[in-house]
């Protein structure tokens, strides 16, 4: 039996995606080879990369002047990366958690770095918006999707300074205005692909600007200049993207995904915050669409409720240690039904508790 | 028809790998789930990380005191990263083909390198031996396999430092002595797994010895402290290479796949040097048995050649640019019949030339 797998990340992708990768480990095209033997630089691979680079441009209507990159190590190599490039003189971020404290850290390493605002004292709860952004950043970075807590930036930013946008875990959830921003960056493992790609669209005129010398690979300029290719590329985590970039485009595109995604998270918050037994952890006004966390108003009955979600098929369900309770991770690939699943399994939980304690 | 493919990399696999790939993909251990789609925090995935680990321990019979990494970026990351960790004064390095210069390149970012010799004069087409490497060195790295020109180090060096060796194109061929290593890289995608995964086998007293402070994800201390789960690792790069690291096993291990190996590039190195339309391109010494690299007497059929063959089934076999020819990469999981089907293949064009011209 198929499970509602609701696990934060590596997380749930299409079946379209796991069906075209299933069958081209076996053979690709009838080309009489395995995807993973045949050399990057064949034909048939530069197609693949070639039409996942249209498609992130066509689903996100990136404007000119941007490249989209294909890269390795994950967000966290671009932690180190952005501030290589980007960085010469002072940095400003904001602090929504765990990650966004990551990028920081790495970030001091090449510069002087402005902590605007943090919410680290609520355990991360809400989304900052009360500080000014310096008008002599070199740039601000905000975390757009903060996964552990389930808060999420819910507009593209207006500032004076070159934006970076961590959407790691909310990328392709909705339209975005790629204008606004100089860098947005998302390790492929949420809402594109398996682990082991990390997507990067940059805007070219955001590079040269710094003194340092950068090592060939951390240089954004190498990758944009060899297509993602300087050197052998992540060949199937990069297929397996392309198939979910299809899915997302004969699905409607990203206004399509945005409603889908509206609607799966109302239903969920609705019954989070109409159930007696469950609350949410996250500030209302900043409720992620992605990742939706909550307690229950009495701790010890959370056991209890996580196993009655795995006796009845839900997956992944466990809250990080930080927030406790439960995340239900519900990106793009999650159908309606596992929500509605999830929700009467709520309401089922609630019944036969006020039958108990009645 | 399955071809015979020659790839230099991303190259053939076993087939075992392959089959076992597609059907964890589609879905893993009968968990309800495809490997694409789970948290590589669960039991499941970690049981594969470890399990690899164990592998390449036990087949490489690495001594104690070195840790087994999965990394990300490729050999060409490592270029960076062990100067980064390694190299506070001077490091010595030989010249041994592209990705020899590559490193030595990214190695200059970070101190002082000397390049003891090199055969760039002859196109790469020999080891250098006659040099002295320097007490004071750092360390002094080799590329063991040189992919493009079909040269190979047979041994495992004694040197007075410590010893750092690119094995990215013939990792797993042959037994080595690990203990003669204070770092030893690959990029999977030769005779491990599919591209997106690098192997790393670190001493780790060679570590702690630079005064630079080095980025998180550039510190190899980083992946040893977490179990190569710093962050999300490449999940299904990690997975293939398990599955090849079994077939190894099963097989008879290193020994046996060394035996195997030299009797694949005997028979084919057999043909070029008794075959009168064709001579090889690399040293005798130093001809390597994972590429076999050799040109025609006459270069007007080579295009004829190249035809031939692609009409028989096989692929990947037109040389690198730099050296021209022909190139049979010839990895682990490349069947002695392929080889046998080359070497038909070169006596019957022999044949009808012969015939042609006579």
């Amino acid at each position: 039996m198929k499970k509602h797998n609701f696990s934060a990340g590596p997380s749930i992708l299409p079946e379209y995606t796991i069906s075209e990768c299933s069958k081209a480990v076996a053979e690709l095209n009838d080309i009489g080879l395995s995807l993973l033997e045949i050399s990057h630089r064949s034909a048939d691979f530069q197609a693949v990369i070639d039409e996942a680079q249209a498609l992130v441009k066509e689903l996100l209507n990136v404007p000119e002047g941007y490249e989209v990159l294909f890269l390795q190590g994950g967000a966290s190599t671009q932690f180190c990366m952005i501030p290589y490039n980007l960085l010469e003189g002072k940095a400003a971020y904001i602090d929504t958690g765990a990650w966004a404290n990551k990028a920081i850290k790495e970030a001091k390493l090449f510069g002087e770095v402005e902590v605007l605002a943090s919410s680290k004292e609520t355990t991360y709860n809400y989304i900052p918006k009360d500080y000014t952004v310096p008008a002599d950043a070199d740039y601000f970075h905000i975390t757009t999707n903060n996964t552990i807590y389930g808060t999420e930036i819910h507009e593209d930013y207006t500032v004076d300074v070159p934006l970076v946008a961590d959407m790691s875990s909310d990328i392709f959830s909705r339209p975005v205005d790629v204008s606004k921003y100089d860098l947005i960056y998302a390790g492929a493992q949420k809402n594109l692909g398996p682990a082991g790609v990390t997507l990067v669209i940059i805007k070219k005129d955001a590079l040269g600007k710094v003194s340092r010398e950068i090592p060939t690979m951390l240089n954004y300029n190498t990758h944009i200049d060899k297509g993602s290719m300087f050197n052998t590329p992540p060949v199937f985590p990069i297929f397996a993207s392309l198939q979910t970039l299809k899915w997302l485009k004969a699905n409607g595109g990203l206004e399509a995904m945005y409603a889908k995604n509206k609607a799966k998270s109302d239903l969920l918050y609705n019954e989070i915050d109409s159930n007696p037994l469950f609350e949410g952890a996250a500030a209302k006004e900043d409720r992620s669409i992605m990742n939706v966390t909550f307690v229950m108003k009495n701790k010890d009955l959370e056991a209890d409720f996580l196993s009655y979600t795995t006796s009845v098929g839900c997956s992944g369900l466990k809250g990080h240690r930080s927030v406790g309770g439960f995340r239900a991770s519900i990106y793009n690939a999650m159908p309606i039904e596992s929500v509605e699943h999830l929700v009467n399994t709520m309401k089922t939980f609630a019944d036969k508790h006020a039958s108990v304690t009645a």
